[in-house]
């Protein structure tokens, strides 16, 4: 009998608040290949808890002997090492395109939404967590949290321009990859599953076919990320 | 002997002109495949010439008896018709993450891109087409070519930024399909492609790993996009 694998993530406060982005790729991604995991709570000031990663960041998986972090690092560890299980990122040409849409959320979606959602995610977390997260966030930024809020109306705009190609694409078919969910998936969900955790903001129409895309992937893996309440549900 | 496709292509006042981003994945596309092809000089006010297609845009191929239309729809059925001939599309996953590509283009690179360069496009082509092009480009901007044109440091700034997640995904590995290139690349690279052929402007730094990956993609096939004139050296 082998061990589950352990998944370090980053949670608010409250121990169920569990919103990262990057760690709920790694989520989706571990239940699409069927393994079992342990969870550990983990949060910004607690640095020495996951040194041993040599990185100050999570996702940390633990397999074993072995530790993997960063979400695409992790995605490819998996497939690697457990070739046998659905695949996350199929082969070499699924592999480079599904790149580019990591690419597309981490250097046009996440910095959109962020603009967003950063006040919320400041609300919900450790008080021991908010100065940091305050500062990083406004330096990265180049703006303060309480001036994000006051631009909510034009990030919104700003949001829903950059998700054209995912809705137009979504239209066309059920899922980024196709008939079912793969890690181009994972890794957009990601972003949506951050403002549902966080933000009682509504950030899609109801009848988007975004939304839609939503619900399905709230279902999938057995409704794996309803599992963790919305923030309008808390 | 089977005759060889015909492809109906977007043309400027000079018959070399052929500049469509949308004629130019197909181009690709076909030499991706090693299918030959004789091309067809077609310009804005000829819409009897493609009124077989029961539309009136290009890329119109047609293959014996059969035609097809929209670049989209001519890969698949290239795909689909020559099976044995280098693949454009891939299985069913990696066809549904290159439509992702295929929106993003449409939907933010081409939006970003024509704001700079419809003025030029305008320049190049027919007298004849002149005016149709104006007007129809004016209305769908809702903005004159001539305020487009003052626009160009903006629209510029918009650009780079559009083209984040294309640039850091060309850092990590030499096409977006990976090792070599397919229709993700020919899709992407067919907006570039554009902006060479109908315009004098540098819209990349020398040192941006994008423009490298042009010059890859002018090379690929044999240098086939190479062989069409850019702008600056008519």
């Amino acid at each position: 009998m082998t061990l589950p694998l352990r998944l370090y993530e980053l949670t608010g406060a409250d121990d169920s608040c569990r919103f990262s982005p990057y760690c709920w790729r790694i989520r989706l991604a571990l239940a699409h290949k069927g393994l079992p995991v342990e969870t550990v709570a983990w949060r910004f000031h607690e640095k020495e808890a996951i040194a041993f990663s040599g990185q100050g960041k999570v996702p940390v998986l633990v397999d074993g002997e072995q530790w993997v972090s960063d979400s695409w690092a992790i995605a490819e560890y998996l497939d690697r090492q457990y070739p046998e299980l659905p695949s996350l990122l199929g082969d070499a040409s699924l592999t480079a395109v599904t790149r580019f849409v990591n690419q597309w959320v981490a250097d046009s979606v996440h910095p959109a939404l962020a603009r967003l959602i950063l006040p919320d995610v400041h609300a919900v977390l450790e008080d021991a967590d908010q100065d940091y997260f305050k500062r990083t966030r406004e330096a990265a930024f180049g703006v303060s949290l309480d001036t994000l809020a006051a631009q909510r109306e034009t990030s919104l705009e700003r949001f829903g321009e950059v998700l054209k190609p995912l809705r137009s694409t979504l239209v066309a078919q059920e899922y980024l990859a196709g008939a079912a969910p793969a890690y181009a998936d994972h890794i957009v969900f990601g972003a949506f599953q951050w403002a549902r955790i966080v933000s009682t903001q509504t950030l899609l129409a109801q009848d988007d076919p975004i939304a839609a895309w939503c619900e399905r992937m709230l279902d999938a893996y057995n409704g794996l990320a309803r599992q963790t309440p919305a923030a309008a549900e808390r």
